[in-house]
């Protein structure tokens, strides 16, 4: 299997769909490719249509879109434990990962995923509104799951917020003291930790993901 | 099973949803509210924490967000047959729901759902590029499978992309010509009909959603 991704400093939906496989110890050979590069469109545009990370190559199963890759492999390679097993849990899963996967827009336009940058930006009422609603969606599972994943055992809806996790620390953002503990969960995992060592070795700048004002560079 | 809705005429997240129900003939009762209204707000705020059509009230279960109530009832109700059967199929077909889930943003701006207007706006390059590529998606599934669904049978996949084939109509889209067969079978489809139909009886204007220079009104 080939799995496609962007910068890991920078790309939010590649690390979403790394993350399953990095959880689940699958095997998978990783193409990384630079942002908005000429490489990057011209690698693509054999394997995707729609010229974006997250794709997947495995055999002759092409597929694209973080939440479809996810929801791909855990039917094709974790015979459903990504999700949680009860029908009602797993119901819920879903719609506070669609939310993430079609929303969110305020805080994904003026918080970037920057993994290495200390950051300070003045966020719109949109934005507010968007941490908001996350430290309630993590706070609420905090309380039926203290000190787990948000539906206990990892799942994809986790793999949806992870870079959530990452941003609300870039940019410094005060969280209530249940979504802290889950954010620090998040950036405690092995697996979140890998990701930023691999991203700290990176030396590209992509302008289109540099936002706020800087703190530390 | 209570589907809460916003109107018809403008609402095409609500038409995904109510799809399915109708599609596959299971009783549901249908909650219209009236977008961005008081009431709409106030009768959500006991439904849903995102305050958005649709949302599903199955018993216990609440979900939200089109695609996560699509799959409940593939899996709840309908024994995983809206989704194509074979796993690459599903992975392809879940990959282009995504797309629609998560994208098309031009599109999505500059031709608001509006069953019953007809329209002409001046597209952007961007909404330009999105309808070149869900012709290319309608088309390629159409070489497949002539004057069928995207994947044969009728899927999720449908439900996602069937009030794009409204706007094009709105809006006067010229499509290619295996892209318009498809288009005309959505629009010709029992459901959709019945959906025009009990569009066709609601009064009110919602100026959020009128764009474009009417033609005929
Ligand atoms: N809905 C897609 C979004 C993918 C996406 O926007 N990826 C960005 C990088 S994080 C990308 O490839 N951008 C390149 C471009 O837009 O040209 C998903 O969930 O995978
Ligand atoms: N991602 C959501 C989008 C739902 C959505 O945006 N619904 C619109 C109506 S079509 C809405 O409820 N808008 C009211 C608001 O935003 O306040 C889904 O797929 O269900």
């Amino acid at each position: 299997m080939q799995l496609f991704i962007g910068n890991q400093n920078y790309s939010s939906w590649s690390l979403r769909a790394w993350l399953i496989f990095t959880q689940f110890d699958l095997e998978v050979d990783i193409k990384k490719l630079k942002l908005f590069s000429d490489e990057f469109y011209q690698q693509l545009s054999h394997v995707t249509p729609t010229a974006k990370v997250p794709a997947l190559v495995d055999g002759s199963i092409t597929v694209w879109d973080s939440l479809a890759i996810l929801e791909y492999i855990n039917e094709a390679y974790l015979d459903n434990k990504a999700w949680p097993n009860a029908l009602s849990e797993r119901a819920h899963a879903r719609a506070i990962a669609a939310e993430m996967h079609s929303g969110f827009n305020d805080v994904r336009n003026e918080m970037p995923m920057n993994c290495r940058a200390t950051r300070q930006v003045k966020l719109s009422l949109g934005a507010q509104k968007d941490i908001a609603r996350i430290d309630a969606i993590w706070s609420q599972q905090m309380q039926l799951h203290p000190n787990e994943w948000l539906f206990g055992q990892w799942s994809i809806a986790d793999a949806m917020y992870a870079p959530i996790a990452l941003r609300m620390q870039t940019y410094g953002i005060e969280l209530s003291t249940p979504a802290q503990i889950y954010q620090q969960k998040v950036l405690n995992s092995k697996a979140v930790q890998l990701w930023l060592a691999q991203a700290s070795l990176e030396t590209d700048t992509v302008m289109e993901d540099e936002a706020g004002e800087s703190l530390v560079d």
